[in-house]
């Protein structure tokens, strides 16, 4: 598989990691999701992010995690590598490209604050997983608490040749975009692929703001793909009449922490996962919130014939 | 007008305060922005909040806008007195209830962590504005890093009979208003009203959750006013179409930050506002935002006809 | 008086607002403070800060407590004026400087992250509060949350002439006072005072790292005044010998929160304070806490006679 | 070695992690560690904390050290357990226990706010550990940024069988002692044992409030068993004479970030540690603040002979 390059553009999906009820890694659904994203048309997978649960996977867990999906996946695939510390995420970058990653994705600690402190910690990360190795920042103020102003990512991007993307999900973030492409047409900065994050709820005008793509991890990567291409194909109107009959769901799935449970049991109804559930700590729904989420199918199915499952 | 009372319902609307482009207050824009609610429908007004640009303002200025509202609204206006002393919060809500306010709303300094400190602080606050007057507690830890839980919700209506409201902009939500309406329902707490803000993001579900209705300032309260009605009528499927029309203009203008000067460049070219103008430090919209929001309105306008503007 | 300069030198004290038992300000006290500061041998008085309990008094209590303090002290006063908003912070500039007050002081307000936003505050303060007003910036990052690296603090007081001090009291700290020494030295900022707050907790090495001085409201500032003479007489062991002395008191006294209530109850044993009253919401000492601070300063007066109280 | 128990008393260490300039863990330091320790007469160790670089070893590692601790140390050791999630401490809190660990400490995650969150996020750790397993609370909001009250506290401690010792380190903190103290004095909850960290900064209080003596890393644990034997023998002045002779070094070593740099480095001069080195992201002394510390070490051989270095 190719590395990530500078160039990347379309959808790259985040992917959940299946579970069963008792809490043991779902090989067969890991399988089945894999091959859901193939379906669906995507151009790349994010594994082991935040929304991946990545912290409750032990190293081995997470090791094998990665082989297997390397392994069955016709697309490239980005592993999160975050960790406390510069040692973990050496060795578990090495494993990922080792077993054929395209690259990596960092996430800063959530006591930096400084312009600096941003800057060096990034040098620090990109020293520890090696030049070769590709990497995308992810640039998530709402989760990690860390802001970035366009200007440090100028910095990281041109101290570090390994920084190819950026997973923007800045919140209010269209400007942010606007003005990141602005230093690459001035020469001012490296070319970074910019994929869009933040559940896709500004995907609609990201990609007229100059955005490569999404890497998000909605229910229904179809729509995202599709959004994506006709932005890309200039079909204005079918682009956000599409994101429209999305967006009531799409937004239910954006809630700070309740968000993955919503995604985990949509993609259960649609008979990709075995099991919506999580390793604890979870997060449950209500039945009353479960019924909002069929409600809400239900609805959208009237436009999009995806969103209509089987009683 | 009536005092705020714990079965308040409709919508209260936040008001936005008007400033000419030189930055005095725009009492000409006052006038009108209270008639344009009044035609709307609300059912009630907050002014000096968060989004009212309240801590921009001086004594004088405040009181000033108090009266004057008050004098003219045909609805009970609740004013928000939230302050870093209790000393001006006392000073504020004398002057407010003497000018004819039905109600205060007091926001936690972002300081308080623990269950006991945020009781203990409501404690004070309610003590030092007096038990006559009716106050709305304002739950929005987006804003103001404080998170309630809904036990602390209970101990404080529990403590304080001044206790009428809760300005719900949990995020998420949804469960928070069940768990309430619980209490209620079991008699371990007295009833409070339950307006719901944060932009009116979940106004579809949370009205059917059990919510009194809506404190929040989307730039077209009549949306607002006929959600409400159509939930409380049990029209759920004209509810939630009305909705979905406007939520990509709603989502639009829920951006942490910039909702402001969306909120206000929608209500000047509504002709409500003379100017979209904000008091320093202010956020301004580039044009590229402008043209995103004029092409929303445009979408919005095939569904709803109040949202067509002349050119 | 002189305008607050650049080169401003030696100890400039944090002083308390007074209130009697009932809340209100106490003039006599005041008056007693100002004269005893000035036994004391200070350089100058900061009021109004945050130790000043400037966010529980009244616009007009705050004025009142400007015009008496600078009518009555021989030394140049700075003022607090930290604000939500610039229009406050523009009027109470005004009416200090009217009064005869020496500069003003500005604190971030907690929201500011990136460089940028600080950088961009501060210049709108600057335009707020007027070219001719000078003002130390006060870099607390405990209690306010925001960062400012060093650069951060060239580029403000290279942007702005009225730029003449910066209150220090990151923790830790002694790195970025021999930072921006540096800077001065190669030319690369214009000089700014450097008086250190943070209780005092690093004075002994602050003055040798190059601080121009403190700023901050010890119980004792006798002996704040006699470390910066000592130090600047090149009397190291002297001067780290009172120090050591006062140390277990002066941590006692830098405890967050329960910090002014124990500077005050030592100003009111030393006599100076009518009462230790805090306006609400106030901390308190319990009888356990009061005979830690008696038994520190019984334990102090050994070496310190002037820790000497009456029974 | 027996269980970790409410009853605990004296100097438990905090102990660093040695490694090489180059970065491994260096096991001829580790060994010289314990076996300074047991010298310096600690009643028990506490290993992979924060302070213990815990976050950047990597699994084998962390389980390494465990395993060569417990086999040398004739005293009961405490583990860190802390994780993002369930698994990866119920792993580690598995090998540790193997090992002949006593009990294990669990700091709570950055993300938790409110009372309930709090206590429940001990009910699923207590779980995931096994209710067999003594564990320790680590209550650190300086670090952490959770605010446990009291009555937090009382709950873990009420629910939780295995919950038998709180690593107190909130600041300010002599009430918080005083309060639980408070109730197990009136049978409200089981008995904890109380040892304080925060470097130490109040020790000579808080043994006096009821604290069962100390759970810090300071670099002189000769000094902290000696303060704790002198209150425990009502020996109040030879108690408060030894640590303010130490206090001027201990406060310099309490500075957030910088800390444990100023440890490593007194522990390599006194011939512990073979390097003063950390794993990156380190933080490094200049020649400036080494200078500062020898000098404060200097100062401290003259009251105390154990501070005087071999040149």
């Amino acid at each position: 598989m190719p590395a990530l390059s500078r160039h990347a553009k379309g959808v790259y999906s985040i992917a959940p990691t299946p579970f069963t009820d008792r809490g043991s890694v779902d090989h067969a659904s890991l399988d089945r999701l894999v091959d859901f994203y193939a379906a669906a048309g995507v151009d790349g997978l994010t594994i082991l992010g935040q929304l991946g649960e990545a912290p409750k996977l032990d190293a081995a867990e997470a090791r094998d995690i990665v082989t297997r999906v390397t392994a069955r996946a016709p697309f490239p695939i980005v592993v999160g590598v975050s960790s406390p510390g510069f040692a973990a995420m050496r060795s578990l970058t090495g494993a990922a490209m080792d077993a054929g990653a395209a690259g990596v994705m960092i996430a800063p600690p959530p006591t930096l604050r400084t312009d600096d402190q941003i800057v060096t910690y990034y040098a620090g990360a990109a020293e520890a997983i090696g030049d070769e190795v590709p990497f995308a920042i992810q640039d998530y103020p709402l989760t990690f608490t860390v802001q970035m102003s366009p200007a440090v990512i100028r910095r990281i991007a041109t101290d570090n040749p390994g920084c190819v993307m950026v997973k923007h999900e800045d919140w209010p973030g269209l400007e942010k975009i606007s003005t990141l492409r602005g230093f690459d047409r001035d020469g001012e900065m490296p070319r970074l692929s910019i994929l869009c994050g933040n559940g896709g709820l500004f995907l609609d005008f990201e990609t007229e703001r100059g955005a490569d793509g999404a890497m998000t991890g909605y229910c229904f990567p179809e729509m995202l793909v599709d959004i994506v291409r006709r932005s890309a194909a200039n079909e204005r109107e079918a682009a956000h009449d599409l994101f429209d009959a999305h967006l009531p769901l799409l937004r239910y799935e954006q809630q700070p922490g309740v968000g993955l449970a919503v995604r985990k049991y949509v993609l259960h109804r649609r008979g990709v996962l075995g099991s919506a559930a999580q390793r604890a700590p979870a997060t449950h729904l209500t039945p009353t919130a479960r019924a909002e989420i069929d409600y809400l199918l239900a609805r959208l199915a009237r436009h999009d014939v995806r969103a209509k499952l089987a009683g």
